[in-house]
């Protein structure tokens, strides 16, 4: 097992790696307060994990709260199932609230944990390799609402992080190559010798090497953690963990949630924003082939979606979160692992990228 | 005008009390982001404030939502309402609500501040008593929920508080004594002297005089910000803010939101947690007397509704936030000036207490 720390003060946590962790009643001890706790996870992991983990807490009696699997659960509506559930069984202040899941029950189950009562503890046990790497790493929560993805959510770190790599045994194939994009991010933003690294043992992650996974997982959680420690609400440098996101998520948006996964927008839309970095200048055509084809590699697409035309693109971007003042602020990228926040960013290259980066399906 | 400042570090922020403040723009000016602005009010506030506000920030050119008055528009619903204006105007995460009401207002934009995009600025323009001295200090923020008031919140600052007294001169003189409540409450568990004070300035209070309200104003927010210095989320000394609160609950619980205004049902719950002091021989008869008469004097109920017995009481009591470790934790006093969180109360003296105390309409 590798544990990496996220620094937060008061609002410290761990993250533990490894595989056998699921059962570790040691783990869970020192997170939990005095008060009830409550398992949320979803019909899918249900089946495959919860005994395990109901086993590890049996001395805290927990509660089981049973989602539906899949991204249109991560609303506000759901949200409120939890909230009911937790009334209805007086849970107080002092409850905990374990999230069992990917990123869609993680994200919910944070917000729900953020606002219950001004604030109560979660932990997070992310059971896809984009969870491990990414959504259970910062204190993001939130849930989609109509007009946008993750617009309703909250600031709220968790009391541990557990990533058991025994629960990627059962994701499929798709996923885990979505959670491969993330993994490359971190090279792409901050770490040379890791992109080196990933395009070295690409095939040993495809093929879920534990060894592998732990180190691409505990080198992610490391630089992500040293971004979150250093801007823990998003006013500066944490900007750049957003490489490929508002690109991404106006695919996903424009695509209806779910078609892409959140994994696959964001590969390509690194890919455009490394195109779009090349064709301000900034980033030679080298650089920008080895990130397509690491993606392509990692069975990722580097196209975008051809229901989706500039103007759409355009629509889509002027949405996101990141626009400030009226004014898109994309994350580019200057070498493979460094990347940069910019805010000036000439609309006809962007339009000129938007319209000539190439379609697939 | 006074000048209370919350100092929370990077969360500081001022409150300006006086008369003729709404319409300064040099006070809005320092607190505003290079966003969008948005005033969430009610019907009632916007026929006699809302005008003066849109002129003191016309050069922002903001945006308004005009609610229903009254507590049943604090919910979540609601607050989906000001999500959805905010993303059809295309709000950014630099945009800015201002909340232009009492508590219900207040506590409803923070809530919805606090959660859009994970985080944007608000002010707070706080138009009752009640909110001046209480909800607009300390970031506390929330929706009821069907089961339970405020069950459901965050904790977030604003940038800045105006308490201008002239919003005061519309408001209904029963809500001017609930809001005197409040005032009491900081008499009550930290500040024998204000006390003191209070019992001499009652009258001058009720008529409204504006020297007389700006003390009162200024030293309730300068008790509570000191205690929301000491204690920002609310995991010691703060709690000692609940005073009456624990009982307030249940009785605005029990008989219903809005029967009882959250000031009258706290001025209940401090002679009753005055009572359960002297009960359990730690507070003299005669500072219980004191509380009953100053209470009563200002035309606050010190009875409990007769619709509640002492089973409904404890069963309400039972799904207070203050619950821990499924004990009820109360706060009652030494001494008028002095009060401490009780997690240890004698439950037969509580019961007696809830079977003895006056019932009234």
């Amino acid at each position: 097992m590798k544990t990496v720390t996220v620094d937060l003060g008061a609002r410290s946590y761990p993250i533990h790696i490894g595989s056998g962790l699921l059962g570790a009643s040691v783990l869970y001890d020192p997170c939990l307060g005095s008060g009830q706790v409550m398992i949320v996870t979803n019909t899918v992991l249900a089946q495959h994990h919860l005994p395990v983990l109901q086993g590890a807490l049996a001395s805290r009696s927990p509660q089981t709260l049973i989602l539906p699997d899949g991204e249109a659960t991560k609303t506000l509506a759901t949200t409120e199932r939890i909230w009911d559930a937790l009334l209805a069984a007086r849970f107080g202040r002092d409850a905990t609230l374990i999230a069992l899941g990917g990123g869609v029950i993680g994200d919910l189950t944070g917000f729900a944990a953020a606002c219950y009562q001004r604030g109560i503890d979660f932990i997070q046990i992310p059971t896809t390799l984009l969870a491990q790497v990414d959504s259970s790493v910062g204190g993001k929560t939130g849930v989609n609402h109509a007009r946008g993805k993750n617009m309703i959510g909250a600031f709220h770190q968790p009391r541990c992080v557990i990533a058991d790599l025994d629960t990627l045994h059962t994701l499929p194939d798709r996923e885990l190559r979505a959670g491969i994009a993330e993994v490359i991010k971190y090279g792409l933003i901050a770490d040379a010798a890791f992109f080196d690294w990933l395009e070295e043992h690409l095939d040993a992650l495809l093929d879920r090497d534990a060894d592998t996974l732990t180190h691409a997982i505990a080198v992610s959680c490391r630089t992500k953690a040293a971004i979150v420690e250093a801007d823990e609400r998003e006013g500066g440098v944490r900007a750049l963990l957003n490489l490929g996101h508002t690109f991404g998520h106006a695919i996903e948006t424009g695509v209806g949630y779910g078609a892409w996964l959140h994994g696959e927008a964001v590969a390509a839309g690194m890919v455009m924003a490394a195109e779009l970095s090349a064709r301000l200048g900034q980033l030679p055509a080298a650089a920008v082939e080895r990130t397509r084809s690491l993606i392509q590699r990692a069975g990722l697409p580097v196209h975008a979606p051809s229901s989706l035309d500039a103007d759409q693109f355009l629509a889509l971007m002027a949405v996101d979160k990141k626009v400030q003042a009226g004014r898109l602020r994309l994350v580019l990228l200057r070498a493979i692992g460094q990347a940069e926040l910019r805010g000036d960013t000439d609309p006809g290259a962007l339009r000129a990228l938007l319209e000539h980066f190439p379609r697939g399906p």
